[in-house]
């Protein structure tokens, strides 16, 4: 059987898709399908509508409450295309469902035929965390890697328990492990979703390939010095917390820059705080992101030897904590060849790039070879009602994502 | 009549009377000396106990509460000596009341002669503002400058009117300008002070002869860019207003320094303010200090200047606003001259430092000739109980004030 037409694949489909679910669930104050709420579950029935007219299409609900739709292929090796329809309060009308309607349409191609490997869309649940603030809590537990006990006693703002939010959605916490029978036979998966973040729009490009997402190093440093009066200490016996960290805010970012990496201080907290005092102690967040394990590394220790030396400098002493490690996943090198030559047939260029935010896909790519695509956000606005992407780069990254899809499915038959 | 024998101050009268006051207003937790409180009234008995003993004087309380001990002289010329016998809540023990005392004790040293000009001493009253947030009150009512209106609506954290507090110790807000009066024939104005800054003690010297206070331009600058994600913003395509910020705080440390003044930002509030997001706004709290009026005004010129390129260079916005102005006040240099001539008399060296934090006598410099001495402070701590002086630097300094006190007598008496 022959693999259906690339030029099949219908984008204004998935964008009156889109509408229609912006319509039920969206609106002036955005988008509110919070996982594991009515509204989610709203979704939820729509898009298990829009499956149940492929033919052949079969449905289920893992234990996780991840949703999965098989088209069964000639063999039983699988490729998962998919992403999230949930999404946070006052949440964008593409973050994840973008990915869930394309991965439909990609559905919608093979339907009546009988591909050459199974296919399966997958809707990951609750990948935001908006209301427990855990994220990527089904594709964890599909992976296996979610600790019931670690989520057990988180509660929403009302006080509502995790597990009961669960329960009233047909999931038991202490079964969801079992997702992992999903799978077994998964040979690659696939996700589009929007950049969320502004390098494309400012390149000038609808579609970027990604490399995989980055690792992050969190901390707290905690610089200390003297607090005394601004009217009465002169400057050279001053001991100052806030200019360390300014110092040392400024050296990260030449830091993050020769390393190719980011780094964020987007808070400095200084005691007293009051104009009449020089600040005694300040507290520095430091958030470092770099897709290259090692890079990430020399990052946070240059980072730590310049807070070493510029504390002495300044006759202040720090320390740090940390907040949140994770290590870098770096996407597989085949797929993001077929995502740079999909992107390049369609759109004539392509930039590759990691992703900066968290996604269920690279908790894939601990198990199988992944990659994912991104369309570009206006203004990289996410997570917001103000979420948009011009609609031509949507038509682009829905016939992009098909290509993708039909490579990596030849792929995965042939090897 | 000859001036008395300059070595006839007894220091340890003085120290003992500070530890009787001590005892009776103070303690482990510090001094409760706050003005228009029965504390302060008992301090106010103690302090007219003591001035009783000495003959020929006589004791007032004028409209705005501050008294007055006077020893008349062979001419109408007044030399006023004195500071304030209130503190803040949890004070020092000789924040103010080292000056009450050692002005007791050049009123000793001229009881029973006719000093050739009339002598004053001053106890401010309110010098503190600790209760109403207004300091310098009775001082500033007694030069003219008290505008009775602004501070008519002050109520304590108890809710009690500053008018209702007055009215408790007898005094009305309404009269307290009239305290002018006693001002008409005032030629000079010494007062010895704690430095309750660490400029002494790190120099090794116990006394400090005072140039004058430094004039304040208090500013919030507000540095805007643009707020994004941590993960998904390169470092190209930030604007980062945090280090805007930074970067500011730094230049301004190295403008203070040029132009010998002090520079303090104690406090950088972020916005959104999270560890996952470039701050989009940073309101940067800058207080410039400088003895010099031009010097003053170049640095804030200067770092208006830089604000203004460095938000061009980071892609931010700037704007500021004022919070707080004052010009400097120098002291008049023939009592600068007799305070260093005096410190270096009785301790062999002398250092002449500006005031960093408001004193009265400054008040008092735009009508006559003024000036202050310091006394060292220990690790530069003031307005808490922690406050001390080496007792060897307290002896030093009613010598040296005594000394200072009977060089302007003759001064005054001979011009």
């Amino acid at each position: 059987m022959a693999a259906p037409d690339l030029s099949s694949a219908q984008p204004a489909r998935v964008i009156a898709d889109l509408r229609e679910l912006a319509a039920l669930t969206g609106g002036p104050d955005g988008a509110r399908r919070v996982c594991w709420t009515a509204e989610w579950q709203k979704a939820r029935a729509w898009e298990q509508g829009k499956l149940a007219e492929i033919p052949s299409c079969r449905v289920e609900i893992d234990e996780a409450g991840n949703l999965w739709a098989t088209l069964p292929g000639a063999s039983p090796d699988v490729v998962v295309v998919g992403s999230h329809i949930d999404s946070v309060p006052h949440g964008g009308w593409l973050d994840g469902c973008l990915g869930v309607t394309a991965a439909i349409e990609v559905l919608r191609q093979y339907a009546g035929t009988v591909p050459p490997v199974t296919l399966r869309l997958v809707d990951w649940a609750d990948e935001e965390g908006a209301r427990f603030g855990r994220s990527l809590l089904g594709s964890t537990a599909a992976v296996g890697r979610l600790v019931a006990d670690e989520v057990r006693g988180l509660k929403d703002r009302d006080g509502i328990a995790l597990p009961d939010a669960l329960a009233s959605c047909g999931i038991d916490l202490d079964r969801m492990g079992q997702a992992t029978g999903q799978l077994a036979q998964v040979r690659a998966c696939l996700e589009l979703h929007i950049e969320q973040g502004p390098v494309l729009e400012q390149m000038g490009l609808p579609l970027g390939a990604v490399l995989g997402t980055v690792g992050v190093e969190r901390h707290a440093l905690r610089f200390a010095g003297s607090t005394s009066h601004a009217g009465s200490t002169p400057m050279h016996l001053r001991r100052d917390a806030f200019l360390s960290a300014a110092r040392l805010a400024l050296e990260a970012r030449e830091i993050a820059k020769k390393h190719g990496g980011v780094t964020t201080t987007g808070s400095a907290v200084c005691e007293p705080g009051i104009v009449t005092a020089i600040a005694g102690v300040c507290t520095l967040l430091v958030d470092q992101r770099a897709l290259d394990a090692g890079s990430l590394a020399a990052m946070w220790a240059e980072v730590r030897e310049a807070a070493v030396r510029i504390a002495a400098e300044e006759g202040t002493t720090v320390s740090w904590e940390p907040l949140f490690q994770i290590e870098p996943i770096p996407f597989h090198p085949t797929l993001i060849g077929f995502a740079e030559e999909s992107i390049r047939e369609v759109a004539g260029a392509v930039h590759s790039l990691p992703s900066g935010p968290l996604h269920d896909t690279p908790n894939l790519a601990r198990l199988c070879p992944a990659t994912m695509m991104f369309c570009s956000s206006i203004n990289g606005i996410s997570h917001s009602p103000l979420e948009d992407t011009p609609e031509e780069h949507l038509v682009l990254a829905v016939e992009a994502f098909s290509r993708l899809a039909h490579k990596t499915i030849a792929w995965v038959a042939s090897s």
